[in-house]
């Protein structure tokens, strides 16, 4: 390995080490592809290679028709690097379907015990968007993959009302990572009015769960509402995890987005 | 934003595709730079700019010594990425630190209550490498750097034990992204050998509740012996929460490695 092949790695380490002390913060601009490449001593396709990282990893932004002597500006955009890793090691088989789903199961399970404890110490928590979502599910003329993009939007907003952001951006990106597979479970349902009727009735039941305070009702609800679905499209093993409601929906972005 | 800026997206989705398809698996070697640039149609600044982000993520290995013909390794070590990620998003503010340390409160307790649950149902947990970590921590003679070392690798094989993949990388990244902070929770400790012996008592109890199969009790006694080093630290805010014993040890790798 020569110093030059790994050159990309000093422009990443002095990134990091610059938003570490305070140098750089989300807002600020970093110098152009040819000062930065001046300043560390590498080539312009070693800052090149390293900009690219730190934009899937979510943490930089590239101008629209910014040229080679504009910098790129500091983000923080932890959801979109969280999805792009997850999605490559479900697709790389790093993790297996059943893993991710089980996390989700763990995550959500605590996102409502959470927001259940606030509720039951006097601070409200904030299920405006929740329970508009839940109003929008209720059209009986929204088609399967739109009804699917609703229930994952009313999953994470859960997740946001409970205020963890690492939550938050894991939940998007395991719901990314396996939303390919989604699709292939609402065919195998006996009625798909029937399963509509009975998620919304859960939907419903986790959020009274949250206001009432009972953490671990809340939690049992959770847990019920998502492996109850799983049971209900009969299939096995993995491909029935990956057939939870809770990995749609569907995007229309590419891989990496 | 020109065809050419995105053409290194081009090659990450094609990569994506094979690796869904099977057309690409884990031990295959992709083509190399000049082959993908021709394929694809892209330049070939754009392919190793793609490799680049697919290295970070832990998707591929490039070989040592490689050329521009030979091709790299597709592998799958979602830890390096995740910790990777992790570790900038804290470093851009993208997550408090805060978060962080909940988050793996969250995952450690569900950790053990999935063994204790094993455990209650006759599958004995493997628990060897647990057991020998912490006959190795009662030398009295390990600097506090080396414990907290050996206490993180404790903490990292129960969830290996659990067995959820996904559980392991995310919590190895959350080790990762706070190591910095680790250190200056020490010092402030009223006393080091009385914190260790707590430590390990703690450990211990940590490994009954589990070989016990009380699920509720092996999450209390996790969910305590987190929340208490954070409190015996005596810190406030995100500082304390970041020098959890839970968050070593200390790498001697570059930021991104």
């Amino acid at each position: 390995m020569t110093d030059e092949t790994r050159a990309w790695q000093t422009v990443l380490r002095s990134v990091e080490t610059d938003l570490l002390a305070g140098v750089l913060k989300p807002g600020d601009r970093l110098p152009g592809e040819r000062a930065l490449a001046t300043d560390l001593g590498v080539g312009r396709s070693s800052v090149r290679e390293a900009l690219r990282v730190l934009e899937v990893l979510g943490l930089i932004r590239t101008a629209t028709g910014s040229g080679p002597s504009s910098g790129a500006i500091i983000v923080s955009t932890p959801r979109g690097g969280m999805s792009a890793l997850l999605r490559l090691q479900v697709a790389a088989s790093g993790f297996a379907v059943a893993d991710i789903v089980d996390t989700r199961l763990v995550l959500e399970t605590s996102i409502a015990a959470t927001l259940a404890r606030h509720a039951a110490s006097g601070t409200a928590p904030k299920l405006t968007e929740s329970e508009s979502l839940l109003d929008a599910m209720e059209d009986a003329s929204l088609s399967p993959a739109e009804f699917l993009a609703l229930d994952a939007r009313f999953h994470a907003s859960l997740a946001e009302a409970a205020g963890n952001q690492v939550i938050v951006a894991t939940m998007a990106g395991l719901r990314d990572s396996i939303e390919s597979y989604v699709v292939a479970g609402v065919p195998t349902l006996p009625s798909w009015p029937d399963a509509v009727a009975r998620l919304m009735r859960e939907h419903r039941d986790i959020l009274a769960a949250v206001r009432a305070g009972d953490a671990d009702h809340a939690r049992g609800v959770v847990h019920d509402h998502i492996t109850g679905y799983y049971a209900e499209t009969g299939l096995s093993g993995s491909a029935a995890a990956a057939a939870s409601p809770h990995s749609a929906p569907t995007s229309t972005e590419g891989p990496i987005a």
